[in-house]
C-alpha cells in the first residue's frame, strides 16, 4: 500500500504513452528559442535522494544538447574565493536563447553552509540576499528563471535510499553521509524552506514538485518547463527600440549642484607638480603593495568628460604598480558574447583576483549616463541600474576589494580648447570623433546625469571623488592623494 | 667614462624629438590593424633589471588602450594546475585584430622551474618543445608574435640596481631577489640563452634588444613592433576562400581499409542488451569514481556518421555518472569569440578539471574531416592538423588526462533507414536537415578523411575505438565496455 505522503504512481504504460508528444513539444520549444531574445535558468533542487541527478540527465536526454549546458557548482576553487561569492554565478550564465540547467544552483551551495550560530545564521541571511538580487536582476533582464524544488518526505527519502541500494546497478548511488542527512532531515527541511522563502519572489518563485513518483516528478518537471517558457514568450512586449529618449530631468538635483559648485581655476606648475608627483608615486606603489600583501584587491574606476585626462591619469597611476600586477580595461562596444548576456557581466568578468588590480577606463555607470542620455535602454532600465550598481559595488567592497571611484570634471571651454588641440596633433587626431562633438552638445543632458550618477551611487564603501580636470597636472596629482588615501584608510579599517 | 659593454646614451634631446611622429605612427599602425585577421602577440622578456615592466608600461602608454591587453602570469592557480600546463597561455591569447603584450611570457614561467637536476632539465625541455609547438601553430595560422629579449650585462645589471636604490621613487622596485639573481647572473643567462635556443624558429624569431640605454631600449622595441606588423601586412596574402575543393585523395589508405574491414552484421536482443548494459553501466561508474579519486580527469571524443547514434550513446554514457561531474559539450557552429581564435580555442577552453569529465560531441576532428571535405580551410591547414591534434592530445595525456575516441561506423544502407525513420517521427524531425543529405552523398570522400584520421591520429596514450553501429544496442554496449577497459587500464599504468 502505498504511504499517504505518497501520489498514486503513473503507470508506466501511461507515462510512455505520453512521452513522445512531450519530447516533441520540448524540441519545438526549443526551435522556437533559438530566435529568443532571453536565456533560460532552470534550476533543479530539491530534498536528499529525490533524484535531482536522474531528473537533470532526462533532461538532457530529451532535449537537444546544442542549446542546453548543464552547471554544477562543486567546491570554490582558488579563482573563485579570491572574489565575491557571485562571481562564480555570473561566470556560469547562459547567452540569451540558451538553456542552463543548473544540478542544485546556487541554492544548494548555500544550503551547504549548514549555519548553526547566530553569525553563520547571519551570513546565511546575506548570502540568500545576495541570490535572490541576482535572480530578481536577470530576471528584470528579461531572463526567465524556472526553479523546482523536488520534495521527499522523509518516509519517502528512506524507501527510496533502500531502493537505491537494493539494486546492484544504483547501489553506488547511496553513501553513508547520505545516511546522515537522512537522520537529519527536521532540520535540512526547515532550513531549505527558510531559504525558499528568502527566494521567493514574484517572477522568480519556487516550483515545489512531489517526488515520490518517478515517472510523475519527470513529467511534471517538464511539463512546468513547457508551461513557464510559453507563458514567458507570451507575457514578453515585442522588442521596443528608444530612438526618441525622452527630455532628461533631474531625479536628485543635488548631484548637479555639487558638480556645478566644483572650481576649476586651480593652478599647478610643473615644477612644483614633479616633485610632488613623485613622492605621491612612491606613496601610491607603497599602498598597492600593502594591499596585495594583504589579499586586498583594487578596482579602480575612470569617468569624466571626453578629453577629461583618463587616459592619462590612468597610465601616471600605472607607472607606479608593477605591469603583472594590473589590468586596465577599456569599455568599449561589447562583443558578440558580452551583447548575448546581462549588461554587468562584462564587468564581473574582470574582477580581479585577490592583490590584483583592476581599471576600467569608463565603466558600468555607462548604463546611467550613455545609455540613458541616448535611450539606449529603456527609462525603467536605468532608473533601476543605480540599485543593481550599488549592489554590485556593494558585493566588491564587502570581499574585502578597495573600490576607487572618479569623476574628472572639465569646463565647457576646457573641452573645447582640447577638442580642437587633439585635431591639429597628428598622434592625437584618432582619440577625436564626431560622437565625441555630438556628446558636447548634449553637455547639459549630461550634467544631470552625471548629477544623478553622484548623488544616488556614492556610498561610504565607494565614495565618488570629483575631480577638477580643467588643470591636468592638478587632477593627476589629485588622483594619486585621494587613491593613496582612500587606498591606507582602508586597510587600517 | 661609459662601460665598455654599453652603447653610447642617446640624448633625450634625440629621444624626445622623435617621440611624437614614433607615436602617431603606432596610432596609425593600430588603426589599420583594426581589420586585420590576425592577433599580434608581443612578448616583452628579457634579463633581471632589462626593464620589462618599464617597456610594457611604456608600449600601453603610447598605444591606444582599446586594442591592446597585457597579460601577465603569477603562480598557478588550482584552476591552472588541474589542466595542462599551456591551458593557462591559450585563455590568454587576444583576438584577432588586437595585441596582446605579455611582460616576461610563457618564457619567463619556463625559466623560473630553474632546473638542475637531470629530471628537472629533460621537464625544462618538455616545457620548451610545447611551447615552441604553441608559437608555430599560431603563427602558422597567422598570428604575428614578436618576441623581445632585454638584454642586459652583468655590470649594466649591477648599476642599474644601483640607479634604482639610489632614486627613493624607484626604490621599493629592488628586492634582495633581484641582488640574489644578479650573484647568478652567468647561470641565469645560459638557462635563458638555451631557452631563446630551442624557441627560435623562422617565423618567431627571438629578437635581443640591448637594454643598458634606457631610451635607445624603448625606440628599439618600437621600432621593431612597427617593422614586424608592416611587414606582416604585406607579406600576408589576401583571404584566401576555397569553394572547390579538390578531389579528395587518401594519404593512408590502410585507414580506409580498416574502416571497410568492420563488420556490421552483430545483433543483439533487447533482453541480452539489458542485462549487459547495467552491468556494464555500474563497472562504468566505478571507473569514473576511481579516475576521480586519482584527480584524473577523462575527455570521451564522439565521432561518427550523421545518425550513427551519437547522442544516444552519450545518453547511456552519462546516466553512469554524476551529473555534476561533466559536461557534453556539442561541437557547432562556433561562436563569434570562438571564431576570432585559433581553432583548438575552442575545446582547449572546456578541457575539464582534475576528476571531472568532458564529452565532447563531435570535436576538433572536424578540422580534417568536413573542413577537408568542403574546403572550409586550405590544404595546407588541415594537412598539418594532424600534428596540431596529436600534439593537443598528448599534452592531457602526459597531463594524466584519460582520451577516449571513439568512431561510430555505419553503413550507407542503415544510415538511410535511420534518415527515412527521423523524417517520419515527429520528435526527431529536427535532426534531419538538407546538410545530412548532402554530406550522405559524399559518402565516398568522407570514407577517405575518415581513412586518414584513423590511420594519422591512432596512438597508444589515446586510441580510436572503432564501433560499429548498425545496431545501436551493440554499439552502446561496446562503448561501455571499451570505455571501461580504457579507463581501467589508465588507471593501472
Amino acid at each position: 500500500m502505498a504511504k499517504s505522503s505518497r501520489q498514486r504512481p503513473l503507470p508506466k504504460r501511461v507515462y510512455e504513452s505520453r512521452l513522445p508528444a512531450l519530447r516533441e513539444e520540448l524540441i519545438q520549444l526549443q526551435v522556437s528559442l533559438q530566435s529568443a531574445a532571453f536565456p533560460i535558468l532552470l534550476i533543479i533542487a530539491g530534498d536528499d535522494a529525490a533524484g535531482k541527478g536522474e531528473v537533470v540527465n532526462l533532461l538532457n536526454s530529451w532535449l537537444d544538447p546544442r542549446g542546453v549546458e548543464t552547471f554544477a557548482f562543486h567546491d570554490l576553487s582558488d579563482e573563485e574565493r579570491e572574489r565575491p561569492l557571485m562571481w562564480r554565478y555570473w561566470r556560469s550564465l547562459p547567452l540569451r536563447g540558451r538553456i542552463a540547467i543548473y544540478a542544485g544552483g546556487w541554492h544548494a551551495d548555500a544550503l551547504e553552509q549548514n549555519p548553526v550560530s547566530r553569525r553563520e545564521l547571519a551570513l546565511f541571511a546575506e548570502t540568500l540576499r545576495h541570490m535572490r538580487h541576482f535572480e530578481g536582476l536577470l530576471a528584470d533582464d528579461g531572463a526567465l528563471i524556472i526553479k523546482v524544488w523536488l520534495q521527499l518526505s522523509s518516509e519517502d527519502q528512506a524507501q527510496r535510499l533502500h531502493d537505491l541500494e537494493d539494486d546492484p546497478a544504483t547501489a553506488w548511488r547511496v553513501s553513508a553521509d547520505d545516511w546522515k542527512n537522512h537522520r537529519e532531515y527536521a532540520t535540512r527541511s526547515r532550513l531549505s524552506a527558510q531559504m525558499r522563502r528568502a527566494t521567493h519572489r514574484p517572477n522568480t518563485p519556487w516550483n515545489i514538485i512531489e517526488a515520490s513518483d518517478l515517472r510523475s516528478r519527470n513529467l511534471a518537471v517538464a511539463e512546468l518547463l513547457l508551461t513557464r517558457v510559453h507563458a514567458h514568450q507570451q507575457a514578453r512586449a515585442p522588442q521596443r527600440h528608444h530612438p526618441h529618449p525622452r527630455p532628461i530631468v533631474p531625479l536628485h538635483p543635488s548631484g548637479r549642484q555639487r558638480l556645478r559648485a566644483l572650481p576649476l581655476d586651480q593652478d599647478l606648475s610643473e615644477s612644483a607638480y614633479q616633485a610632488k608627483r613623485d613622492k605621491w608615486l612612491g606613496r601610491l606603489n607603497h599602498a598597492v603593495r600593502a594591499a596585495a600583501e594583504q589579499g586586498r584587491s583594487i578596482v579602480w574606476v575612470f569617468e569624466g568628460w571626453d578629453a577629461a585626462g583618463k587616459g592619462g591619469a590612468i597610465r601616471r597611476l600605472t607607472s607606479a604598480i608593477d605591469a603583472r600586477d594590473y589590468r586596465v580595461i577599456p569599455i568599449a562596444k561589447p562583443t558578440d558574447e558580452e551583447k548575448a548576456h546581462h549588461y554587468l557581466w562584462r564587468f564581473w568578468r574582470h574582477v580581479p583576483r585577490a592583490g590584483r588590480v583592476t581599471i576600467y577606463d569608463r565603466s558600468w555607470y555607462g548604463r546611467v549616463l550613455v545609455e540613458r542620455i541616448e535611450g539606449f535602454c529603456a527609462s525603467s532600465e536605468w532608473r533601476r541600474a543605480y540599485d543593481e550598481l550599488n549592489e554590485f559595488e556593494t558585493q566588491l567592497t564587502n570581499h574585502g576589494i578597495i573600490v576607487l571611484k572618479f569623476w574628472l570634471h572639465l569646463s565647457p571651454q576646457e573641452q573645447l580648447r582640447r577638442f580642437r588641440h587633439r585635431e591639429t596633433t597628428t598622434y592625437k587626431r584618432h582619440k577625436i570623433n564626431d560622437e565625441d562633438w555630438r556628446n558636447r552638445r548634449q553637455w547639459r543632458a549630461y550634467e544631470i546625469a552625471v548629477g544623478d550618477m553622484l548623488a544616488l551611487t556614492h556610498r561610504p564603501d565607494a565614495p565618488w571623488h570629483l575631480i577638477p580636470a580643467d588643470n591636468k597636472r592638478f587632477a593627476r596629482l589629485e588622483i594619486l592623494k585621494r587613491s593613496c588615501n582612500q587606498i591606507t584608510a582602508a586597510l587600517r579599517a
